[in-house]
């Protein structure tokens, strides 16, 4: 079974389908946050550092750390946000930038924090100025990265063309000796609402991918349900069936999330006696 | 696409992967509840009356109607029963009883009120005495069945024995030329609380349904969480994989898993403009 094993200074995540599913927290990211965006603007970090105990305290076992906003220096704030978050809580991180000399700033400021550590970066994708220009970090900084299913002509429509686009990052990432349990794929999710076959084709490509493939996957889930109503219901049973399908560490909010991903682990068999779902329950009273 | 087709004297259900998920209303059951037995004992059929109502009034699209409990003779209750529902709702009845002479007193009504109908039998499975007693009452009657993937030496522990039952149900049912799509199969769901397989196993078997023969599934879903806490949130996750591996007429409580049910469809590309979902959310209030 693949294992993709991230490392903070203190902790080791193995992500694999054995294991039961890991949370990356998403709530570290200015994007339709305009309190935390007008935070960043300000070099105030107070509301990252409170994201971070909040979501490892609701169960995330990985946390995402974005600070892309307009007027966001990010080759200064992504390494201190980093930083801080290291600071702050023991989980490994997923340092998620769109501009590279950020995403070197904080691989830099992770390992002279965490020497041994392991990050994930997100992401790469089959964007050909992507892949050249983060597929190298990965290498060199020794990390874990995420590869989305899109390309230079954007998101492919069908399952099969996603496919293609993932053979692709690991064709080219394992050139640069990048093994491929280090990549971890996420088939992208659209709204369901704007398109009727959109989890259908995701989940095709999840398919395809823990088939052909074995790799480990990541998803931000919420987005299927944007704009529809009563959003928890519809991703929590989306997040089962592509959990079914091999998703194996989303990006969420753990605190809407992780009861039902407790549920969908049980009944996928990897919760004895029910142990971890009844901790949870009794934790939350 | 396989269509299973029920019609009660005004409606008709078709049942296939193409179509929404059907409701098999599961409430007129006296197991484990003792108010409806003691009425049934007591020849007095006003709460099937009742739960006939709202069952419907919560979308069931098919109504199980089952009187077995200690003392109650079904000979004489079941068509009375079936008869009252017919009488009180329109959707298709499914006639459950263990009893041959039993659902052949039902059928017998049900030909009477629906001379063109076609109501569900529940069930055959892979017993032999079984199969001699109901299988011809499904020919003679022109019903349609559900076989449960159990056999003389019960309950198969993995999927692949659960499959072969699945088989030899099919092929002894259509030695008496019943059609495959007249034939709703049961893959059992046991509690993920007593063994960690559990649902696995489920699932598996009805994934080999849905490749191999393409039969239409039911499932009394809510066995899986059987003595856990939060029983809704497991039964949700369960009710999204089974029906992304083929279950398209769980047998259910329409009121608790309606609305779960309902983001499965629209997340599998039944449900366009998430119609069907919004106007339920809209009706809740």
């Amino acid at each position: 079974m693949m294992k993709t094993i991230l490392k903070s200074a203190k902790e080791t995540v193995v992500i694999s389908p054995e294991e039961p599913t890991r949370l990356i927290g998403e709530r570290i990211n200015p994007t339709g946050k305009k309190r935390l965006a007008a935070a960043l603007n300000d070099g105030d970090l107070s509301i990252v550092k409170q994201e971070a105990e909040e979501q490892v305290a609701a169960g995330a076992d990985i946390l995402d750390v974005n600070v892309g906003a307009a007027g966001v220096d990010e080759v200064d704030m992504l390494p201190k946000a980093v930083q801080l978050v290291m600071e702050t809580v023991d989980v490994p991180v997923c340092i998620d930038s769109a501009d590279p000399v950020a995403l070197e700033a904080a691989l830099k400021v992770h390992r002279e924090l965490a020497p041994e550590g392991k990050p994930l970066i997100n992401s790469v994708n089959g964007e050909e100025e992507r892949l050249e220009a983060v597929l190298p970090l990965v290498a060199e900084y020794g990390a874990a990265v995420i590869g989305l299913a899109m390309d230079d002509d954007g998101i492919p429509p069908d399952s099969e063309k996603r496919f293609a686009v993932v053979r692709k990052i690991v064709e080219r990432a394992e050139g640069l000796d990048i093994p491929r349990e280090d990549i971890v794929i996420d088939c992208l999710a659209l709204t369901v609402g704007a398109d009727s076959q959109a989890a259908v084709v995701t989940l095709g490509a999840m398919r395809l991918v823990q088939e052909e493939l074995g790799l480990n996957m990541t998803l931000g889930a919420s987005n299927v349900s944007f704009g529809l109503p009563e959003r928890e219901v519809i991703n929590w049973a989306f997040l089962a069936m592509a959990i079914q399908n091999g998703l194996n560490c989303p990006i969420v909010d753990p605190a809407k999330v992780r009861q039902a991903v407790l549920a969908a682990d049980l009944l996928l068999g990897r919760d004895d006696y029910a142990m971890r779902y009844i901790k949870a329950y009794k934790q939350r009273g």
